[in-house]
């Protein structure tokens, strides 16, 4: 059976899920694409030989030889496009989040129950090679009980002031990756959160009334400590590390980086800039998540990344948000 | 002009002061040796031809050809041996902490202020060439303004109960290091104080009242954050490292290893443990601070770790302990 | 224009080559593929939706819509194909090496200059991202003059002796590489070969007449000496190092890893063992050929890796080979 | 016991060994110290209580109350004063090389010999702490079989040409502890050299007469190939590395650091320079070797580094020097 996909949004995240459907991704095959913006969808369409193109989303959702649908168009539209793909009979991968907001989250995830579809959310970084061998420590007790978990998550730089002001704020933007992969990693839930942070990078993000810099720890069911170190800007590059450390011993992942080379000079020693654009850092966990989605539904393989490892996450963001503005810890309990 | 210095205490400590200051920290003498068990205090001055030796520190205050102390004694002593040593019109150098309890501490300061003697804390991971590394690149901001600093400070195991249940606690007892390197490394204060903390390594720990693995978050006059993540049993080894982050670039340390060999085998690619104790892991630094403690007296320069440098740290411990027990942010002027 | 390009031989390396051909590179196609064995054609033609499919390559030199082709078959018929190539107008992809023959070399050589056609020889490691990045180094001087470079080329195991037998030797067979690299990499010519080998990891290897184990340290042209390490059998793995040092400092790369995971035991600080196979440690550097290949022919541009790049390195081998057995530095003119 | 020890020569290397006699060596005093310019040996006699001062090494071999020696005087005396002291009765230690004269060599290490005294030769470099872990690799089988060691030995600097010119050539001069290294880390001796040499680094050195770039190539009769890369000037400062490849792994050293920080920047991610100077990379191998020596004599164990340890490297210097002057492998039969 060749699984047909048809991908939602022909942006820089649907771009690159259509290209390794369409050429890297055994037993599938793009049947449609769909985009508002009708020649971008046209421009991947032709490049890839997608044979229906269209600017609107439901001409796929309408078609019967489209099995799955992949959601990578704007956030504010993940939840009514899961919902309507749901009632169509679509299995369905949604980039995160699913929203900000929770009762609209937990109205798509009730559709997609109702309609006994599969959804899975596009948390990549949770099929990155580093990742993957710091849950395996952890999930084998390689380094024992956990005891604390460090992840540090930098970007190289912020986002425009225009893009900060509707990004949901750096704790649903950004941190929520992180949040992901605190859950991913412990194999356990957040109980409480405290959260430090300010503006340390540009002003500008403050008067957006969002932060640049933040810190955040919390206490997991499990007994671990978990710690997120988010900057909207490093200036050596992105910077995505984790530090696990147990009663067997520790784990501890470094960047990713375009060569290997180590250069000597009467200045110093030193190497390259880590990979910096998060598209080259994470190139092989977009290809795997995508993978695990197709072979989730053809061969009916539980979904890696479920509709509740969407919710959860937004949770944790809303949590850490609280703590910020009330300057004290707050349970997830209080969100709901 | 030689310096002829009167050790008190001849125990682990106290023999690293003194054949310190009688083979290798040019311009200095030990004069005398001081220790409530005579025999150990007899061995050291044997191997380093100390010429006075006895039970009774107070022999050596009374000498006026001693121009200076070294105290090394149990840490109940400090606070009144300094007391002592400065109405004595002796230079002090005295080993951490100086008193659990901010009262005795006032007034030690108060007598060494009133006698114009000097007092230098023994501090001295500050004089580590790693620490003194980082601080360099904060200081001369080579890495820009500083927003975080994590301080990672492991020991290989815990010590045994009974010292645990005269330790001070965690806080006190190992914290209290890391709070002087975060004023150290960052040049600031910190002004509110959160921990998490727990039994994790002996639950023997937890029933002698203390707890064994403990997270610090605060927040510094400066603005920067810094965390602290103390464990008191690191199965690899003793760990020690920091990491400083700035809006211009960051500076990592790492652990001191006895060899840089790197072994590759059909198993893994592996090196040997770092440094196990710290005794070996700070050589370098007991030197340098004793040496620069003969510095500021023969030379009259400024002395390196203050007594102010040396109350702080238990302040800030003491904030530490409130938070864990009162699981919510402490301010720092809450404590005095 | 859409380059559509004819593939010979569809073993493993026909496979990557058609693979990336078809799936990862822009401006091309693969019109027709060819094997001996016809199902394996047939099994890659599926796969990729290959129109022409069959068993006799000269279907494909025949077939006017055919550019270009890419020869992977066995070594001993890359020199006829090349020739009857040429001859039929088709620009050439070769894997190396061209022959073991110089005078079936030079012969292919001539066809292919008389043809006026594009001949590029499959030395992928020099598209390598390490390697690169050692060559840029050396190019714009930023480790000045060249002095020396060492070349460090260790295999996780030795191929069946069966094949030992028909390999031409490790200098043909393994050192080749190694031989381009040296040339890449200085930007010279080897004037002066020097060779230590025996059989260290398997007698049988010996006994088949060949060894295992190779030093070779050569004299170039630009005043540099280049030594060359090999072993047949690395048991942690595939290990492919360089290490240059000039005047104004030094360049070293590392091999490359699954992940960048540094776990801390009670045993020991140690990492996952490095990539082991050669497909996935130069994944990248076969695309990376290949593209340029393509962008070589459509856009007319230089081709990167030419004939006389495929024949100097038989050369080397064979010059090696007989300081080996002569025991004595060898001149390549005395090799021809 | 306290073996009572003359020091002969108080230059740099003089002060180290008197240094670490005298503070951090138990077992031992420095009862005399000697050199012919009166002034160094009375500065050092000064700063380190030591009771007796001359111009005339002949009065310390006079000195019944002398044990041992320690000759540290310049190169072309040696000989002649193992052979003196050696008759007074004096344990020897000896700065290395004995002498660049083979006949010379080996009249010195009869009078030894029929003197009956212990004879250690100051090869310090098997007592730092990464030679000896890669030597317990081998020794042990850590890494199985030996198949190759690398011996990279570059200074910082080279020496003025007016030392250049007395100091028997690069292969005697430095190469030399590089001789001595592949035997201390094989335990086994070279049966053929071959060598690569040239003026790299300043045509003054070869004016001359002598090369400053020099690679050597060596079979050991335990199979083994063993290289040697020297160079007198690597702008990055000290590099002295070693790997050593085998039938079951490989073991490598890094160089020392001042400190073990990582900074990254916008530019780069750099550590410090290594350290540059080999007093101080060497620091603790010259306080382990002394240590060795006392332990020796005052225990009767076996000297750690003997005459013939001194000799052997001697006969490699001269063998590829010849390998060198005449551009073929020569076997270390052939220099006696």
């Amino acid at each position: 059976m060749t699984l047909n996909i048809g991908v939602i949004g022909a942006g820089r995240i649907g771009k690159v899920h259509a290209e390794n459907l369409a050429t890297r991704v055994p037993g599938t095959a793009v049947g449609a694409i769909a985009d508002v913006v009708l020649g971008s969808a046209q421009e991947v369409a032709a490049r890839l030989h997608i044979p229906k193109v269209t600017a609107d989303y439901r001409e796929i959702l309408r078609d019967p030889a489209i099995q799955a649908v992949a959601i990578c168009s704007a956030t504010d539209t993940h939840s009514q496009i899961i919902i309507e793909a749901a009632q169509a009979g679509k299995h369905i991968f949604c980039e995160k989040p699913i929203d900000f907001n929770l009762d609209r989250i937990d109205q798509a995830l009730a559709a997609v129950e109702k309609a006994g579809v599969k959804l899975q959310i596009g948390f990549n970084r949770r099929f990155d090679a580093n990742y993957a061998r710091v849950r395996q420590a952890i999930a084998s007790h390689e380094i024992g009980e956990l005891h604390i978990l460090h992840i540090i998550s930098r970007d190289p730089g912020p986002p425009p002031v225009s893009y900060i002001k509707v990004s949901g704020g750096i704790f649903l933007d950004m941190s929520i990756h992180d949040f992901d992969m605190a859950r991913f990693l412990t194999g356990s839930d957040a109980v409480e959160v405290y959260t430090v942070a300010g503006v340390k990078v540009d002003p500008a993000i403050g008067e957006a009334g969002d932060v640049d810099t933040a810190f955040v720890v919390m206490q997991f069911a499990n007994g671990a400590t978990v710690t997120i170190d988010n900057s909207r800007k490093a200036v050596y590059g992105y910077d995505q590390r984790v530090e696990a450390f147990g009663s067997a011993g520790a784990i501890a992942t470094d960047n990713l980086y375009p060569n290997a080379a180590i250069i000597s000079t009467a200045e110093s020693i030193r190497r390259d800039l880590p990979l910096n654009f998060f598209m080259d850092r994470y190139t092989q966990s977009y290809e795997a998540e995508i993978r695990a989605f197709v072979e989730a539904v053809t061969q009916n393989k539980p979904i890696p990344v479920s509709g509740q490892d969407g919710r959860v996450p937004v949770v944790m963001g809303l949590a850490a948000r609280k703590s910020h503005l009330e300057k004290r810890p707050v349970k997830l309990s209080e969100i709901g």
